[in-house]
């Protein structure tokens, strides 16, 4: 069971406003803001000293990252942010003309046009598998879309794509799979080795509270030593003799030397204040207060619940009648009420396929309450219909 | 005149430690650790809510570093480091086989690691300009080294190298010049006019003042548009249509979505805090502390100054007869001294040719007093002769 009232006390604003857009970035609970004394220590004894003083807890972070993932602390690299994260494993995979990229209708902008620019570069082909009945990614037709000249499978996993059934396929045709869990991880239980993925790509500042500017990259050691990132310092590969540098062995070969290591402790502290709470008390939650936003919303006369799947996660999309999205968010805004919206440029061919226009987007949180819930859809309800 | 007094109000530690070592990270001015409340603000009303509220100020970030370099503020991308807007920068540049990349002697390491993986994926070749006596590079090697197979010059500023006589040169012949500004930046005057370089990066928390995790690059706005970045998001280049991006126009297309907007304010607060000051002033005061300390040290048995340049900036080096760097610079923090060391693995070619072992490595700022200086002599000088 979790403490709702231990962790409320943890996020003092959840007094003041209902925040309900935790797929935006959620609200960081103390531990995690607290991480920002570090910036105090800097000032204190300067940035080099403070880094060496909190040696430990800085390289614990990789530990902490790991056991979220089931993975080990050398398969994480920390990074500025998800992109970058995704980035660094996409670009480092070597394509030629007519290898095939196979990803999903709900591919997510950032890594869309970064296919498209490699396609551009070395004429690779990007493939969108179709979707089946429910909205998912179609397992059959990826099945029967692969053969040799697959070189990646690339999708993003939430809202709606069966990730593990993705992963036995890459799996069984040993094709690289890279795995875009942003809006997964911190929300539910999230493992490398159940879902056979070769590479995931997380931010810290969504469903895991952290904070801004945190993002974190796993690569499978065995896929690993093969890869060369696409840009290296020579944190990444130390200069060796004029001529050689020597990648490291592990997945910081990924990162650069330099970094903002309050906003490292605090990624840590976001997911060791998780891991103490547990993935699955959290998962359950979630679906719980997303379920019941569903249902109340359901009976909201105007309302269009536009997510798809069977087993929707936190992330709650409709429309309303009349309404743009917009105007939906900010009048919630007036009423203490924090949502967000999404625009159909951030899934284009999801948002095609569909003839979607902007969507609003309410995501509850394990820290929210059944009363905030019904808060949102009393406020919904309370519009005059038009 | 530097209002001394002022500025050590604004740096409390100075009045603890004899912080010398701001060629590694400067102490930070108070209204740049005064930054981290935007933490706060995300903290009370979310994080996307907080870069809203504060868009004007995190915008006025670009104007601040545009007017720090003489450029404008679409000239402009904030990176997450220096090394990352080095990187940005130079693996947009397109290489083929037998083109030439022009560096010299002092480069550093995180930049020409880069520089042998793009020569081991392309054929390009790396050419190192010779130095000359007084261990600058060679401006008139260079000239003499210029043909039309040479597609970059890449150096690092600082400690030594006339970066305005190469923009000349660059210039004249139409070669895109890098130029690696991160121990330049904050000690001097910097005008990328004045200059004549295409490409600038530079990072915040060294003689700047800034945050860690903080870095910048300029692009001069006529090559901008010949740059496609060597990765994108949906930020640097929007998902115009299903198979199409359209890279931003200006600077921010090396950047991605998600940024630790704290640390970018407390950048802009930064380089606010240096201009109020004036370069001019900063860069006079920077000369006379180290001149001072080089007069000094110049007096201590044992110790050799390992500088070169005829104009050798804030960042005085030297070595001690039986004393290891690492050594010396334990013992000086042990007395309340913060100086650093430098190992031969960062500029690894320089020294190679002049056989040096690690250097000790004191770098003065205008905060610093006279007194500071005198104090890390004087431990110096007491230290027994071996």
């Amino acid at each position: 069971m979790i403490d709702i009232d231990q962790i409320r006390i943890d996020t003092p604003a959840a007094e003041r406003i209902a925040y309900l857009h935790n797929a935006g970035a959620a609200l960081m609970p103390t531990p995690v803001v607290a991480a920002k004394e570090h910036i105090d220590l800097e000032s204190e004894i300067g940035g080099y000293a403070a880094a060496d003083r909190e040696a430990s807890r800085l390289y614990s972070v990789y530990g902490s990252v790991g056991r979220l993932l089931n993975a080990a602390p050398d398969e994480i690299a920390l990074l500025e942010n998800a992109t970058v994260a995704w980035q660094m494993a996409f670009y480092a995979l070597a394509f030629r003309k007519g290898d095939r990229i196979l990803t999903a209708e709900a591919e997510y902008a950032a890594n869309y046009v970064a296919f498209l620019q490699v396609a551009r570069r070395t004429g690779a082909v990007i493939e969108v598998v179709p979707s089946n009945a429910s909205g998912e990614l179609d397992i059959h037709a990826l099945e029967r879309m692969i053969d040799e000249r697959v070189k990646l499978i690339a999708i993003t996993w939430i809202p709606v794509n069966p990730a593990a059934a993705v992963g036995k396929i890459a799996r069984a045709h040993g094709i690289p799979y890279l795995l875009d869990a942003c809006q997964a991880v911190g929300q539910m239980a999230v493992d490398v080795e159940a879902i056979g993925c070769d590479m995931l790509s997380a931010t810290g500042r969504k469903f895991l509270r952290g904070p801004r500017g945190t993002g974190f990259l796993y690569v499978r050691r065995a896929l690993l030593q093969r890869l060369e990132p696409p840009m290296i310092d020579h944190f990444a590969a130390p200069w060796v003799s004029r001529d050689e540098y020597r990648l490291r062995d592990d997945a910081r070969r990924f990162e650069t030397w330099e970094n903002n290591y309050a906003a490292r402790l605090g990624l840590g502290a976001a997911v060791d204040y998780a891991l103490a709470i547990g993935m699955g008390p959290i998962e359950q939650r979630c679906r719980l207060l997303a379920d019941r936003l569903r249902g109340g919303l359901a009976s909201v006369r105007g309302i269009t619940i536009r997510d798809l799947g069977r087993t929707p996660g936190a992330i709650v999309s409709f429309t309303m009648d009349g309404y743009e999205a917009d105007a939906i968010v900010s009048g919630a805004a007036a009423a203490g009420i924090t949502i967000g919206a999404s625009h159909p440029s951030s899934t284009r061919i999801d948002a095609e396929i569909r003839a979607l226009p902007p969507l609003v987007r309410a995501s509850p949180h394990y820290y929210n309450t059944e009363a905030e819930i019904d808060r949102l859809i009393g406020h919904l309800a309370g519009l005059t219909p038009r």
